[in-house]
């Protein structure tokens, strides 16, 4: 299929394949083989026809070559908002991975919408891409799981679960081991109700942190009130409101992701919250600048590069031929001077 | 060309425009010219054509219609970091803008490396892609220059200035605006010396910035004192150690980025120096948690959504037909609690 020398019909190629043959002595299949990197190729020709190409300034057309070799060598990734800096690092992680190996990457943001997702699963199906990374923004949603069902190439989900269709590769953050952590760093300064301004539950981190901080505080014998919601500041608003007014209110806050912490610093200012005097802080994904808010907060760090990196390496893995497989990426936890002893033992 | 119905050549088209056609009872080149959004048909025929599309499951290769039409409906995007707030809403307000007007937007991080600019600018010459914007590391990289002489699609320059080739279009931020309104407002507080931790010299920021800041100082027979380099928060540290080490100190320092920032900030924590009782700062770029800083920190915003949205329209308005074309996006300085008078006239 390769050998096969159509670059003359594509618009803006101006020499082709014929051409650099015949300048360069040589069969037609002989320059089609190392324009495709076939194995069955000497250096000695690999040099020589390289340098006839270079000389001759032939630019082959890799959307048509790809086209014949049934890959597009791109890979489409759908998330909810690249200017997340949580989702911008994973992106970065991604696409220099990808294009390590020659892939190139499309991105698209759905902006929050699961509607968004499907028209963008549809649309990548469309345009051939050979795989696809996908940060839902709602793992249930029926256009997203129909447009999936109809999906043929390898897909890898980012930190997201879906009852079906099942079988699709993932790269988890492993939320769990980050909450445990600091929710025993809080119990051990003698916390004894824990707060978290959650993420959505229809979303797996929602899910699991509420889970873990529920199991966490269990185990202890303290108590976790957690309040749900969208990964936006206005949920944080709500929730540090909801939380603190409550009846015994917490002594701790956990922020469940870097979205919803300005919303509960919002509420910890205008109240004129001590913090951690009258109130200790934990927040996720360690951000710029996070570092300068005082007193520095406390975080749970969920590895955003990693992350990006080992979903693409993943996917590559796949279109190699490998089985889907499931990836756990541990998450870190960093104490700081935003959690201490609570005003006093409730 | 678009009524050539070569659709059942392409691997993993299951169904053909034939099969459409025939189970509609139209012309192939009806169902053609419904699906390409040929406006030569009627509104009666466009919904019995959908339906049967739509029953029938039929999946158009986008690929291979834009390869008839010579588009491909794709935009590459080149920039140093995408993990950088900054580029990361430029990134979010292009792909917003072209999605909404049917391209997809391919992304590749040149990690600040001029050398891997020039390689996604052929990569994306290769893959045929309909436009590109370029945030690059170097404006005056030969073989980035090399190629975009090659380019012979609609190219948009987001803030970066060439010398050749000539006649590109670009979205400039209009940085004087932001730091002369900056300068006045240290002016006016009392400062006799402003330094400034500039950016690189070979990118249009850190030029204007220099020479805005140089040019503002003049007029008011203030003294400008500039240390440029990197984009790096090491070159934060180096050029706040510098300014503040030198004779005559100044009494007020401008971090030329976001990514600046965070290195005078250590500089100025490790030293205790207070701000703004001893030392007046304002940045650029209105990060996430820039807010939460103490004091707040004074800011002059790029407006990156905006930078983005228009870059992506200006492409557009190429890709329909217009001439290139240059917009200067202003800037926006909002003074903050750390700026106040010198701790004594100098």
């Amino acid at each position: 299929m390769d050998d096969v020398p159509t670059d003359e019909r594509e618009p803006g190629a101006r020499l082709n394949l014929r051409e650099v043959a015949e300048r360069a002595g040589v069969a037609m299949s002989s320059v089609s083989r190392v324009l495709s990197n076939h194995p069955d190729v000497s250096p000695r020709m690999r040099r020589h026809v390289l340098a006839i190409v270079e000389e001759l300034g032939y630019e082959p057309n890799l959307l048509a070559q790809s086209l014949r070799r049934g890959s597009t060598l791109s890979v489409g990734f759908v998330i909810r908002d690249i200017s997340s800096p949580l989702f911008s690092e994973i992106a970065l992680g991604a696409e220099t991975e990808l294009r390590n190996h020659g892939y190139s990457m499309m991105l698209t943001n759905s902006e929050g919408l699961p509607a968004l997702d499907a028209a963008h699963i549809r649309l990548f199906r469309q345009r051939r891409v050979d795989g696809l990374l996908l940060s839902l923004a709602d793992e249930a949603y029926e256009d997203t799981i129909e447009e999936l069902r109809r999906v043929s190439v390898p897909v890898v989900l980012i930190d997201r679960e879906l009852a079906e269709p099942s079988g699709l590769s993932a790269v988890l953050s492993d939320h769990a081991s980050g909450v445990r952590a600091a929710a025993q760093h809080l119990i051990q300064l003698g916390h004894r109700r824990i707060g978290l301004a959650a993420g959505p539950l229809n979303l797996r981190p929602g899910r699991e942190l509420k889970s873990a901080l529920e199991d966490a505080c269990r185990r202890a014998g303290v108590e976790a009130l957690v309040d749900d919601g969208p990964f936006t500041e206005e949920h944080g608003v709500a929730a540090a409101t909801h939380l603190l007014d409550s009846k015994t209110p917490p002594t701790a806050l956990i922020a469940g992701s870097n979205q919803i912490l300005p919303g509960v610093l919002h509420v910890i200012r205008a109240r004129g919250i001590a913090v951690p005097d009258e109130l200790s802080l934990v927040t996720f994904d360690d951000i710029r600048m996070l570092e300068f808010v005082e007193p520095p907060i406390a975080v749970v760090s969920r590895e955003p590069l990693q992350l990006g990196r080992e979903a693409a390496a993943l996917l590559l893995r796949q279109l190699a031929g490998e089985e889907p497989d499931t990836i756990l990426i541990p998450t870190d936890f960093q104490p700081r001077a935003s959690c201490a002893p609570p005003p006093h033992r409730a």
